[in-house]
């Protein structure tokens, strides 16, 4: 049986941690596979894992996600060590005989209708966006993760002629402390939950 | 600036953590509330956090919640100490004027088609559903996170009448090491990843 984290790590992960608009020094390769292999562990429905992430770090990927990027996320994306796109890929159920060995998955999956796949493997792959943000946390990173981007413009930059599409943006880095604005509130345990 | 956890908070979070079928001992409405105001901070789109969770504790709740079960989830699912039902709430823009106080952003959301709604509201609900995980395992609890049921029954047996639909459950205890298979692989580096 484990016993609860101590405070600095329950305070890094969550408690303290903070959505960053600006970060400074770097974020080697290395780091970035650290962090895979993290994440990867997350938990996921029938271990489909349909997250495919792309980390933008060169002056040329940035150059392509750059006009995806709406005016009030485009600034501190440019100048994020690294920023990851995490997407889903729409034919995840073609890895299900590696990902899921002990049965035949895939027809689980297969046939179903486009919208239906598209809600399974985005979900997915947002629960392996959460694990990637604290897995980010707990090598010592800060996130800042965002929606407002044209999903359209980074599939047609970085997925075309595939089956990934694009979910959510992650800049990643040392948050500056100067960047960020006070906590918004939180909605308390009794609006938010009900113990039946 | 933070350092990373240490090995053992690692293999805790993320590691050796796993699924579990069988669970042992009681988790108290203190632990609950302990685990929601972890789990509160992880980051939503504009700051949404749409989950809305029951927890599932009595006879009389377990009872409503069976017959939407699959049959190979329906076992444990009865057996576990308390199962998270998180949900999300179509209408989670009702409460930006608390949850995003420097701006009026009520107006961003409140006109999409429901489609579009519930895409959103179900996305960072999933966020928060890998944040609840990953809190309960910081608390040294373990869960097993399912897909697998009837969303129709569990909204029309606990949801009846709301804007909330139900996105996963989670049931949550201290994991029994005889209910773990081994684990299931996960996609190498290269095969989920590129840095560009």
């Amino acid at each position: 049986m484990h016993s609860t984290l101590n405070d600095a790590a329950l305070d890094q992960l969550f408690r303290t941690a903070r959505t960053y608009n600006a970060f400074t020094g770097e974020v080697s390769d290395d780091t970035l596979r650290q962090l895979y292999d993290l994440m990867k562990f997350g938990p996921t429905e029938a271990n489909t894992t349909p997250a495919r992430i792309v980390f933008v770090k060169s002056q040329e990927a940035r150059a392509k996600l750059g006009p995806a990027l709406s005016e009030g996320n485009y600034k501190k994306t440019m100048a994020a060590p690294v920023v990851a796109i995490v997407g889903y890929d729409l034919r995840f159920f073609d890895k299900l005989p590696v990902l899921f060995p002990h049965t035949d998955a895939k027809p689980w999956f297969e046939h179903r209708a486009p919208d239906n796949l598209a809600w399974v493997a985005m979900r997915s792959s947002a629960l392996q966006t959460a694990y990637l943000i604290l897995a980010a946390r707990a090598l010592g990173l800060d996130c800042g993760p965002m929606t407002g981007f044209d999903n359209a413009k980074v599939d047609a930059a970085f997925f075309a002629g595939t089956s990934i599409r694009s979910n959510i943006l992650v800049n990643i880095g040392h948050g500056d402390p100067a960047s960020i604005f006070p906590r918004s509130p939180r909605l308390p345990f009794d609006e938010a939950c009900r113990i039946l």
